[in-house]
Formats: structure tokens, sequence, C-alpha cells
């Protein structure tokens, strides 16, 4: 699955992902209406309002982009017929022939972590018979607990080619109240970062590991040395735009070979009707706007690599 | 919901948790087969089974004990049924006056902490209405990402009266990889700790704050340590029983109240027909040989606190 990020961006030459983390609140009006007008004010309504609105967004930008990130707890929020919605989210996703990491930052042990990787990026037996529940592409997994948490993930990964990100270095402003703290004179999102290089050399596609790492847009400086910590791991990286990042504070998170970063954008990207630049295209056509916001991330992105 | 549990834990005087952890493998072939006949060998079948082995366990549990803790990877490995199945037993716990601990181990940032808490513990806004998509009276909650994570889960706490238990001290062998490294002199779940002490000092009942900290049996000395660091905060301590963890270890992780605790055991509850001490019950009377490890399990931790 990451020789397929690789190929996707190589062929799209767009190192972004876009994050499908649909708020009711960034839903035009008119969408919502129709799916209350089906549905009610419920949570099947809530949940059909989410999966019309992203389909538009996929319509309209699938071309154009490797990847997408849906992230799991916006559907969560609406219950069952919510998480029927990402289901079905994901699954449509890939039948465009996108990537598709699912950001859920489970992490458990054992067993637990096992079950959420069956989930997940696996299949799980019922008797005879076996199954794909969610079938998300690669997930986002949170390393708090240690090799007990990420080795169940990654024996699930190598039996079905699918791949993880790691939290290493949020982007948010309180990520440092334990990420940044010092041990033996070095930074614990550092010490995180070499154990993901470790359990990345366990798990190889042709270039780069099955095994990434999140590390925000927000925090330039400490993407570069966790560039260099971790060589063959892709790098998500959240906080593009609307959290703050920019192209030109990116260009250290990738690798000489133009690889090994993919850049988040949520809010920018699939709200952007709602933003100054795209107001021009109306609510009505929300899709436009979010091609014209993935065209424009592209161009920057880009053009810091090419001028770096 | 902090005292409902205290009051819960006073009138059974047993302070300890029931994880219903339900893998495939725990659940006897008599209700699989029973499941699989009416839905089939599929997520459904499964779900059922899960479903029908809780309820027996409940059924013959809940006059002895003040709350459970399903733990959602094992349902959500099932994929949308499983995670049916997950609110069905939610639901029956809390109509047998059961205080229902969501082990989730969630944690994200801002809007999408806040999406996570309005799922779980509190209710969602759907155009003119709300809901309570899964209700749980708490949730465990990761705090890797510091408290911009944790913040929105207190905010919903609040509103809604429900409580976290933050993880602090894992119970697996690899947690100390993260976990105890060397912050200033101590290990980072002391700081951790810390950070629970003063995030509980925000939201407290009458007795014990709403956000308490999961600190694992199998490190006693470290348990001893976080009591006194967290005086206020109740303790989930998981562990106990398979994972290792026995009644006399655990004595300080009680304050001198009685209180400040709750001991769970999932396995050597649920599968306690498996283990040699209640094979005599035989598969059929599964839940029998349940209520039998709950007796052993509350007499057991009692009489360690009586004799410290």
């Amino acid at each position: 699955m990451i020789n397929k990020l690789v190929s996707n961006i190589r062929r799209t030459k767009a190192p972004i992902v876009v994050g499908l983390d649909p708020m009711l609140s960034y839903i035009p009006e008119h969408v919502q209406k129709k799916a209350f007008a089906e549905f009610g004010e419920t949570l099947e309504g809530a949940a059909e309002a989410v999966w019309q609105f992203n389909k538009e967004i996929v319509d309209k930008t699938y071309d154009l982009i490797p990847a997408v990130k849906p992230q799991i707890a916006m559907y969560e929020q609406f219950g069952i017929p919510g998480l029927e919605a990402f289901k079905k989210t994901v699954d449509y996703c890939k039948s465009k022939g996108l990537v598709v990491i699912g950001d859920i930052k489970r992490g458990d042990i054992g067993s637990t972590s096992a079950a959420y990787a069956v989930g997940h990026i696996g299949r799980v037996q019922v008797g005879s018979k076996s199954y794909v529940p969610f079938d998300e592409d690669f997930v986002t997994v949170n390393p708090y607990l240690g090799s007990d948490g990420i080795n169940p993930f990654i024996d699930v990964c190598r039996q079905e080619n699918k791949g993880l990100f790691i939290l290493v270095k949020t982007s948010n402003p309180s990520s440092g109240e334990f990420q940044d703290r010092m041990v033996d004179g070095r930074p614990l999102y550092e010490i995180v970062g070499e154990k993901v290089a470790e359990w990345g050399e366990s798990h190889m596609g042709d270039e780069y590991s099955y095994v990434g790492a999140v590390v925000g847009a927000t925090y330039p400086e400490m993407g570069k040395v966790l560039r260099k910590v971790m060589p063959k791991s892709f790098i998500l990286v959240p906080g593009y735009g609307a959290q703050g990042g920019k192209g030109a504070d990116l260009v250290h998170y990738f690798n000489e070979d133009g690889l090994g970063a993919i850049v988040n954008s949520s809010r920018g990207i699939i709200a952007a009707y709602k933003q100054e630049a795209y107001a021009g295209f109306g609510a009505e056509n929300y899709g436009d706007a979010s091609r014209a916001a993935v065209e424009a991330m592209v161009l920057d992105i880009n053009s810091a690599l090419e001028n770096r």
C-alpha cells in the first residue's frame, strides 16, 4: 500500500491528502436540507448529509489527489449511522483509486490492538468465514503504550499489505506538554521517532516503509530533525492551512527524491467555499471551490519544493 | 457520575469492574452456534453471539458489581454490527443500574476530541434536535496530545455529569518504553499523573474528581506513588488476574477511605468457565462461573484491604 501511495503521488504530482472531516457546520445548507427532508433531523439525516457532501468533494478532486484521510471522530459522533457513512466514504474513495488513510488514532495492547487492526485494515474471522469490516489502507495509531500496542498492527499490515502512521509530534499548541519533554537531553518525540524508524525496518515497501509517522506542519524545525531520524518513513503532515502551516515551511519534511511526506488539509479544502478566496464559487458549487483549493495547495507545495 | 460510581461501590462493597471484552474464542460453542444458526457466519452472527454472551454474564453478576467496562475494539472488529452490539450492551448495562466505562482510548485535538466526546458521553446536535449516540458514563482517553486533547472531553463531562479515565501508566510489559522515560529526574507517567490531578481539580464530584486515571495492576510500586500524586482521582486498574496482578499488590491504589480505585478483570471473569477452578460449572453455565469468579475477586481484594 505504501507502494501504491508513492505511485499515486508520482502520477498526480501532488504530495497532499484531503482530510474528509465534515463537521455539519461545513456542509452547505442545501445539502443538509435535502438530507433532512429525506431522513429528518436524525442521526441518519446527519450521516446522509455527510456522505453526500463527501461524495461531491471526492467527485470534484479525485483525479488531482493521491489520497484522502477521513477523520473517524466526525462520523462516530453520529453513532451507528455516522459510522455507516464512514464506511461508505472509504469504499467510494477506494473505488476512485484513492489511497484511504483512516485517521482513527487508536492504540491499545495485545489482542485489543489486534482487534482494532483487523477491524480497520485487516480481516476478522467469524467461524469459517472472514470479513473486511472497515478496510482502510492506512490507519493512524497512538504510540503511548509502546511496542505492545504497535506490533499487533504491524502484524496485520504485513499480512494485508497495509500501512500505519504513528503519532510522533502532533500539530496542536499543547502537543509539547508531554511530547517535548527532555529525556536524556533529547525531546520525547525524537525517541518516539527513533522507535518508528525501528518498527518501520521490519516492514519495508520498495522505497519506503509501511510504517510512517505523523508530524505536524506547525513545527517545521522539529520536522527537519525527524526527517533525518526516520529516513525511510513517510511523514503525514497535518496542520497545513487552517492550523497555520505553509508550503515553504514544509520542504524539510521531504527527502531529496521529492517524496517522503504527504501534507494534509481538511477544512482548507472541504470548506474552501467559505473562504474569501473561493467565495465566488458560491455554496452551491462547493465542490468546485474545493477543486480550486486543491490546485492552489499543490502549487504552493510544489513551488516550495522546486525553490528549495 | 463519579458520585454514582462511589455509591455503587459502597452498596456492592465491590471495588471492581467487569471488563466486557468478548473475543469469539471466549464465547461457548453453544452460544456461537445459536447465533450463527440465526444470522449465519457473518458479522451480524458474531455480533449476536457477543451480545448474547454479554447479556448472560451481566444477568448473572449485575447485583454484585458497581460497573462494567466494555472494550470497544472487541466490537469494532466486527464492523457496524459489532458496534451495534456495543451500543446494545451499554444500554442493557445501564438499565441494570451499572456504571458503564467505555474503554475507547480515544484521543485527538480540538473539535475532533469534542466529536469523540459528544459521540460517547455527550449529545450531538442535528439541526434543532440532539441525540446521545453511544451514551457511556465514563470513557478512557489517551493523553499523548496534551491538554488540547483532554479539555474538550472535560467540557462535555461538565455538561453531562460524565467522567474520564486518562491513561497514565498502562499494564503491559512495554508500557515503560515511553511512559517510564525520566524527565527532570521523574518518570513521564508521574508528570502525566500530575496533569490528571490538575485537570481533575476543574471538575470535582462530592469526594472524587470526574477525571480519573488508568494505572496498571502490574506496577504496584508505581501505583503507590501515583495514588499520592492524584489523591482525588479514581484509579481504574487493569491487569488483575490474567495479566498477573493480585489483590495484595493493589492495596496502595486505594485511599484510607477504602475508595479511590476500581480494579478491572476481563478474561478472568468473562471466560472463568475455561479456568480449572471453575471448570465444574461447564460451558453451559458460563454465567454462573463468572459469578463465582466475581465473588472470589471481591473477596481477594477486600481481604487485602482489611489486612493492610
